[in-house]
């Protein structure tokens, strides 16, 4: 099985699709290809939100602003797991999510690419193909991968607790397409709060939207187990006025 | 086969891809996951127009504005085909289409999901990989699932026609990508009309689009049966100044 | 393998799936359902650009702006690959890239199929179902086939290059969704070229968006082979304020 990553929205992905096909006739499965343009943090938040989900598989992560520069095409071995793709951190943290700690990486040999705006089709899909036809166990055996020990990683900030930790200076990492605001606010900080202030104001926290009435706010703990800021049956994003990166803080208890 | 319809957009359906993956090698076919957020009809709707061209499968639908309230989760049998999803109405339209009337609805016993705010990853993947394994044949053999006989309903709503079926007050059902206008007034309602009045204003009714000069308004009979208000080339929606929901009065015979 | 292509969106594309796979359990991937509406230019780009990617298929293309009308349905043969759709050009470009350069076109009986709009379902999908279960090889074996010898063609405009050519006038083909502005002008046109004037202002030729700094313009050889206008992480359409059709001076050397 080959899961298929990017940010390339539609028509470029299929190129990488015909690729992959030409070299093997493994399952392929598309995770999204509708990442924010070249967010490697995004990605990365996203891929390992998702991934564990799958058995063990290729996948294909091509988030890739500096396609065409000097940054190094990696593959990631981990557990039964491998992901191939460009060396931006966007790999390293679903590659954690999939093994129980034990990662390698491998340094890819871009010898001459038809192409320096589109590795997606001329380096890493016939890498992932190669990879798939190989085995996750013998990715060693691959002649034209190198061992390295410093793939780039990103590791996604953390909050900032005080106030015995009643006060909390979360981030937004990511908003999803339905406007939740999602925070880099690990669930199990919150305990037993069932209300919160939200710079200031008063917010419900509730275990789902339908817990509070249509187009009210809500703070809930989303299915990631990330705090996220939403509106039953609306934005947060708007009604909170956040954007991925912003600094919110959360103060746990309203009285 | 599984197919899988969803109102996620992207990212959140390949977290059931991978869940139902991991419990079976089944075929997965995407039906959509762009439905409108929580619009129970519209997916009835769509579901039941698309559906029925598919071979005997297991069909994942989760539009779930209810998600962790105390809405029922259920899988209905039609047939040769299974429906795994809320209860919430959106699948009992599309499971009459595909049965020739019989339809059988079995609760889901939902015991303590992962989460209270993805159900489609933590409650309906898992089942509609599990009916896929036992067999359409054999959800009575499920222990966790148990026979209900008030599976909820949608009924779309019938439009009112009078002056001896030439004034047909209509209601939009729903609105295509394309800015096709779909009411819920069935093609042969029309007869042998070739002009009607919309709102008072002359429409010919054309077999296609191409029948009339681009950018001309038509009223046509789509391809799911229905009187559509469209416009060769432009959107219906914008033309006819409609929206889901919203009513029309059609007078057939324009003179 | 079928693979499937279209302008329908979403949901639209599904009832096709079904349809084929009553027929046959081929192999079924998406290129893409987000082709410009009724753009049969830009499909046949496209297309030309992605299907030669792919091991030998059937490709069922459905951009269809005369569904309905007199417009012929058409299968081409081009070496082992197949395509069928509507006959009005989108299928001749990515024909000839796909074969030798020897082409077959048989017109396909349009008894009287379910709808007169959408053809995708009633016509091509059955169609391309019943070319992948014969083989690609026996097409003329299909008793509702007869061969043609005149199939609509579509030729890109070629570029006007004058004054010892270092004066292009190009024209806008299609601007991807990053807005990248693909233009008409082989890569091949620039020579050995590090700058030029777009409509008098100078930019610097690139081997890829990396090579300027963010927000700047650039002009580089795609992943097709052809000149683009682009803005490193920035939107090329907009700031050349170009659209697909429009034209553009690019002068060689830029002193």
């Amino acid at each position: 099985m080959i899961t298929l990553t990017s940010d390339f929205g539609s028509i470029y992905p299929a190129a990488m699709r015909g690729v992959i096909l030409r070299q093997t006739d493994a399952r392929l499965v598309d995770v999204t290809h509708d990442l924010p343009r070249g967010d490697v943090r995004a990605a990365s938040f996203w891929l390992r939100f998702v991934l564990p989900e799958f058995p063990p598989a290729v996948h294909l992560v091509v988030v890739d602003p500096g396609v065409g520069t000097d940054r190094r095409a990696i593959v990631v071995r981990a557990g039964d797991h491998a992901l191939v793709g460009p060396d931006n951190g966007s790999l390293l943290p679903p590659a954690r999510a999939l093994s129980d700690g034990e990662i390698e990486a491998f340094e890819i040999d871009v010898a001459d690419p038809d192409s320096q705006t589109f590795h997606g089709r001329d380096v890493f899909a016939p890498y992932a193909a190669a990879v798939h036809e190989v085995g996750v166990e013998s990715i060693d055996d691959v002649a034209t991968l190198a061992p390295i020990d410093d793939p780039i990683d990103v590791r996604l900030p953390d909050p900032t607790v005080s106030a015995e930790g009643r006060l909390i200076d979360a981030e937004v990492l990511v908003v999803d397409r339905f406007g939740n605001v999602i925070t880099n606010v690990p669930g199990e900080t919150l305990g037993e709060a069932t209300r919160v202030r939200i710079d200031g104001e008063r917010v419900p926290v509730a275990e789902t939207f339908g817990a509070v009435d249509r187009g009210e706010k809500l703070l809930t703990v989303g299915s990631h187990g990330y705090v996220e800021l939403d509106v039953n049956d609306g934005r947060g994003d708007e009604a909170f006025d956040l954007a991925a990166g912003d600094v919110v803080r959360i103060r746990i208890g309203a009285e």
